[in-house]
C-alpha cells in the first residue's frame, strides 16, 4: 500500500524522544545567514543542526565521526525528516539533542529534538537514517569496535 | 501509538509520484559549494532544490510564490522529508520534479522527485507539508483565487 | 586609476590586525556541511564566520545586533574580502577574531582573523565594509547611543 | 606599508570589467533559501554565484572544471572579494558574468559582474585569486594543454 505524506497521522509526534532516553546536547545559535526573508531560520538549516548533533554524539562516545571516516566507514544519509513546531529567529539560542534510536552494523538511525535554551520548549524534531558504506560507496559493515562505542 | 522512524516500512516508496500525475520540471546542476568532503551533494541541498521546484510550480500556475507573499500569505514548512537513492556529484545535471499532492485553504502538500537528466533515474524523492499563515505567522486561509490557480 | 586585483601587492598582509588592537573572540568548529569535495571548508563559509564574529562583537559591546535592527538600523554589507592562508578540515576547532577598524555614523569597517585554536596560526583574514541604512534601505546615520556603545 | 581596508579609494570601481573584455554569462535566480531576514540575498551567496560562473567559464573553454580536477589539478581560492551595489530579492533573475583577468601556470585571477537581466544594471562585482595545487594541496603548475584552453 502506498502511504501518502498527507495521511492524517503523518505528523503525529512520530519522533518524540522516549522519556527515559539519554541524549547528547549541544548549544547553538541561529546565524544571520540562516534566516530567510520570512525572518526566521530556513528549513534546510535544521538538517545542518542535526548533523552538528551527530558530530557531538560521536565525540562523546569517544569515536569522533572524523575518526570513523578515517578508518574507511561512512554513515551515508539515506533518509531525513523534520517537523517544525516553533520558529527560530536570528541569534536565538537553542539546544540540539540527539539520541541513537537504532543501530546495527549496516544501518544507524538517529533521532533529534531542538528545544529552546531556557524553557526547553520543543522547536523541532526529526530523524535521519544512515547506511554504512566504505570509501567506494559500497554498503558494508561497521567493525565491532566502532559499533560498541556508539552503542555504549 | 508511537510510530518509530526505524520501522521496517518507513522507507517503502512512500513518495513515488503517481504514474498519471502531472508535474513541473526544472533543470539544475550541482554547485561546487553544494558538495561535501564525501565528494557528493550534501543532504541539506535537496531541500533547497525542492524549494526551487515549488517556486517554478507556482510560476507555471501563474501565481508566483513572491506574489502569494505579497498578498500576505505564507506557505510555512511544517514538515519535510527526503529519501536519497543515488548520489549526485559536482556539476551533475538533474531534473527537479514537483507535484501538488494535496491542497486545502489551510494546508498544502508538495511531493518531489529528482531524476537524472538523460535516463531519468531516480536520485531522490520527498515531500513538504505547509500551513498557510499570514504575515503575523497566524494560521489562516488561502483566498479562493490563489487556491484555484494552484489547483489548476 | 583602475587598480587591478592581480597587482603584485594585492595580497600583502593587508588585513592583519594591529598588534595593539583589542578584539572579540569566538570559538567555532567546521561543520560537515561546510566542507566541499576538496575535503576542506568552502570559501563562502568564511563570510558566515565573519558574521558570527560581528554578532558576538555587538553582544559584547552591550548592543546586540538584533537590537540595532529592532531600533531600525541596518549595517548593510557593501564590500567583503577574505584571504585564505591555511585550509580548515571537518570538525577542526578555530577562533574567529573580530575588531572594529573604523566607525562613523554612516559607515563601519570590521576586520577579522581566523586562527587555529591551540597554536593561534593564521587561517584567514579579511574585512567587511558596511553602510548604515534604515528599514527602507536608505542610507542614514546611526544614533549617538549605538555609535558610542560600538566604539566603547 | 600596511594598506587599510578603510582607505578612501578601497571601493573605487576596482573590479569593473574592461569594456572590450569578453566574458561568459550565465542566468540565475535568487533562491528563497538565499535571502535573509533583511529580505534580500545574503552576502555569502555572491561567492557561490561567482563559482557557478567559473564552472560555466571552464565548460565553454572546453575544459570543464571537473575535468581539471580529474587530471589532478585544483584551483584553490586564496583570495576573494565582492562589492555589493544593488540588492537582489527572492526570485529576481540576474546574469553572472565572468572573465579571466590573469592566468599563469601557477595563478589564476577571475573577475565577475552580476547585472540585472533586462537593463544590465550592475548588482555586484568582485574577483577571486586562485593558486594551482595538486591533490596533496601542494602548489604546482597547470599543464600547457589546460592553460591553453583556459586562455583561448
Amino acid at each position: 500500500m502506498r502511504k501518502s505524506p498527507n495521511s492524517e497521522n503523518s505528523s503525529n509526534k512520530i519522533f518524540s524522544f522516549s522519556k527515559d532516553k539519554s541524549f547528547t546536547e549541544v548549544k547553538a545559535r541561529v546565524r544571520y545567514s540562516e534566516t530567510d526573508r520570512m525572518g526566521v531560520a530556513h528549513n534546510r538549516n535544521y538538517f545542518e543542526w542535526f548533523e552538528i548533533g551527530r558530530t557531538e554524539f560521536c565525540r562523546q562516545k569517544n569515536i569522533p565521526y572524523k575518526e570513523i571516516e578515517k578508518q574507511g566507514y561512512y554513515l551515508v544519509v539515506v533518509e531525513s525528516f523534520c517537523q517544525y513546531k516553533k520558529p527560530l529567529g536570528y541569534d536565538d539560542p537553542f539546544l540540539i539533542r540527539v539520541s541513537l534510536e537504532k543501530i546495527s552494523s549496516k544501518k544507524v538511525v538517529f533521532v533529534y529534538e531542538l528545544v529552546t535554551e531556557k524553557e526547553k520548549k520543543k522547536i523541532a524534531s526529526g530523524y535521519t537514517v544512515h547506511f554504512v558504506t566504505n570509501a567506494q560507496a559500497k554498503v558494508c559493515s561497521l567493525p565491532a569496535e566502532i559499533l560498541m562505542k556508539l552503542k555504549a
